[in-house]
């Protein structure tokens, strides 16, 4: 037999066991947080038109969509014709969850609410080139509402978001802060130092690596990337003088501001989000920060990040996009949403220890077999201590007591119960601790109430 | 604009809030059940290795697995030197859950406990022609035990599959049942009628079928397919015979098959799988059936299935494949396991009204804006009932009340709260019971416990 590559594909992972228990306890505190909001969950499939996704992401994003083939005729046609990309692919894979939001919105109008507050998480697919912590497949959690302009709903995410994170146990002072910006303040604050808008983007890029190549390293890159001295002097001139406090930020952005109809805009809505999150746990987490800039290009209004201290990288991000949706629905509908990096937040838990070391789910005991005249009595052990709650493994074969210790021992099973022919006839069950090699004898008749004491 | 098509593509369902509402509820349930029986979870990628789909699922299955492009150079070369399909793909979409497993056995030999139980609960990708109930993504829930040849296994799987049934209300006595045979005691069955071996299979295809088409039907399908007339004779004739109750059938086959060796020890197998299952909840519904054929050709040992007695359809199956995990790991390790079919499930669940009115995760109430001064009441009141356990919308905007009122029945939220300039001053929050008009004061400082009472 040749050898067979059983290893998953290159950028995917298997999530054996232990994993997807780590996994579905994040999942778990997100969808309860979630609901406490009142978002409401939603599920759209793996694959979709490529008319549907092509153009949303940029050329780049384009460019890592996972396309899937043409089926039947239509793909025997193809192939025979001069087949190109396009011509082979009729589909592609899920790449975000904010364009099928977007999709569902508008083929949904008449059956959604008129303000829709959904949450959703699913694996998206890129074909980007596989690398430590970037995969092709990896899930989003995303969050957003849909039909309200009021910053009363960046506050309803972020304190959303926020709520998560300390649930988690990133619960600290320095844990996470929320980074939060304006589009309108970046747009005043390029006005104001002079940089031609057609640059603008490109010197929000540089200006993003403050954190890691300080004021000269960034203003090297701005005339680098075309910035005029003068413009990146100013810029970061300004930058320089920045004062600490939320408060005084914005007061001194009110002021450098207001020539600009865009910048006064953003500040009095930065104020609005500030405020309106001071009842929830996003209140003590906000950093106004008005050089944050977020990759993406569909923002419209404030945008936000969290930061994990101490981690330099970012824990997801959102921001309030009105023009994406109209898209697909033909009207501009507002929009707003934070997407949650699960992925990242679980590799911090791990490095960190931070994950209960038993997790739901996991067997409390498993029962063994003694014997074939035993196995009734252990078939009837098992279904008795389920019925009482408990979460019970009941070892399948006959094998010596050593071989299925040792099973137990491999799932991290701490107790075993015995029930060979002295058990059965003294009436008892024994409860083995495998942590300590300790044995004991309980009545069989109280089985479930003692193991529910001792591993509830 | 040109018009977009927004519909989700053909045969894949975007899945609205109570229809993931009413998923989730189904999965845990069967989540819950099947790790209380100490099985644990796995999960896989969406997309495997062509190498690893191609030959696992009959030429016919080989066609409807979604195939992924290749990319860059290596599709540019592909795509110029005569394309055909297996050049052009070289990826496929996950297309059941028993592959991926046997990859996962084979590739974590030395992590995977000595006996691996796991559960699986993903969707499966079918370039299937759509139809009603037929769908090209869809949800399989497995559970299968790798690593042992005990009947013990089939009892765990089969009371585990009918403890879901139960728990998700298919309680009464006619609710469902489980028809179960093994490939051994068809084979002598045919071996006796004289069947030759190659029309084995399609023979079973006809038996199959007597349920719907009859005696006569399956006789003339019988002979159509090849099978000599004396042969299908004889085969009818045992069929006819056969006793009602499950005891009397097994010594019937005993008697009938004591000449074949696979049969005899099929009737033993069935024996012990019967006499283990007894103390779960799979006793009361077992039913022997020497003629449950099951489609797929790797079972080695005893087949089952649920049928739902009252709608002619299978609620899922499984069995006992013995040989289907040493094609990835190149030695033979014994498996049994129990595919649910949840859309079918949930199907029915819909059909006859079993979900349960209120499900876990809607909010309990909305809290109302009154206007731009009261926003900040509306907010605290908010978090305070969330930080007290209830899940509880905000409405982002100060529209009138009637708007805010026509959000919440959309969403079939029943209480709405009220906190106008009136309720502010006098200390109390309004609760409006959106199903009869009411509306009463409570003291806003008894907020959550008030809500709890009524809403909780």
């Amino acid at each position: 037999m040749a050898k067979v590559n059983t290893a998953p594909l290159s950028g995917m992972r298997d999530f054996l066991p232990l994993d997807v228990l780590r996994r579905n306890y994040v999942i778990d505190v997100i969808e309860r947080v979630y609901q406490s909001y009142g978002f409401e969950p939603l599920e759209t499939p793996a694959m979709e038109r490529l008319s549907t996704l092509l153009g949303k992401y940029g050329e780049e994003g384009d460019k890592l969509i996972f396309r899937i083939m043409k089926r039947g005729d239509k793909l025997e046609d193809a192939l025979r014709n001069d087949p190109t990309v396009d011509s082979v692919g009729d589909a592609g894979l899920r790449y975000d969850l904010t364009v099928p939001l977007a999709r569902v919105a508008a083929n949904y109008r008449n059956e959604l609410p008129r303000v829709f507050k959904r949450y959703q998480i699913q694996p998206v697919f890129r074909a980007d080139r596989p690398a430590k912590g970037r995969y092709r497949e990896f899930f989003q959690c995303d969050v957003d509402v849909i039909g309200s302009a009021s910053q009363t709903v960046e506050a309803e995410v972020l304190n959303a978001g926020a709520q998560v994170m300390e649930e988690l146990g990133f619960s600290g002072e320095g844990a996470f802060m929320l980074r939060l910006n304006h589009r309108g303040i970046l747009r005043g604050l390029m006005e104001a130092a002079g940089v031609q808008p057609e640059l603008e983007d490109s010197a929000l890029v540089a200006i993003d690596k403050l954190d890691k190549i300080g004021l000269d390293g960034v203003a090297a890159e701005l005339t680098e990337r075309g910035v005029s001295r003068a413009a990146a002097e100013s810029l970061l001139q300004t930058m320089a003088g920045m004062p600490a406090a939320n408060g005084a930020i914005l007061d001194w952005l009110a002021e450098l501001l207001q020539g600009s109809e865009l910048g006064t805009r953003g500040v009095a809505e930065l104020r609005s989000v500030i405020d309106y999150c001071r009842y929830g746990p996003a209140a003590e987490r906000l950093r106004v920060d008005p050089y944050l800039a977020r990759g993406l290009s569909y923002y419209t209004g404030p945008i936000f990040e969290i930061e994990f201290l101490g981690f330099g990288s970012s824990g997801g991000g959102g921001g309030r996009y009105d023009d994406l949706i109209g898209m697909f629905s033909g009207q501009t509908i507002p929009a707003c949403g934070f997407s949650l990096g699960l992925e990242r937040i679980i590799l911090i838990m791990e490095e960190q220890g931070m994950f209960p070391a038993q997790l739901a789910g996991q067997p409390q005991a498993v029962v063994t077999i003694f014997d074939k005249s035993t196995v009734g009595a252990s078939l009837e052990l098992a279904q008795r201590l389920r019925r009482g709650g408990l979460r019970v493994d009941l070892y399948p074969d006959d094998d010596r007591y050593g071989r299925q210790f040792q099973y137990a021992d491999e799932r991290k099973i701490r107790y075993a119960l015995l029930l060979g022919p002295r058990e059965v006839e003294a009436g008892v069950v024994a409860v083995k601790d495998l942590s300590t090699g300790e044995q004991t004898d309980i009545p069989a008749g109280e089985a479930v109430e003692r193991l529910l004491a001792i591993a509830g």
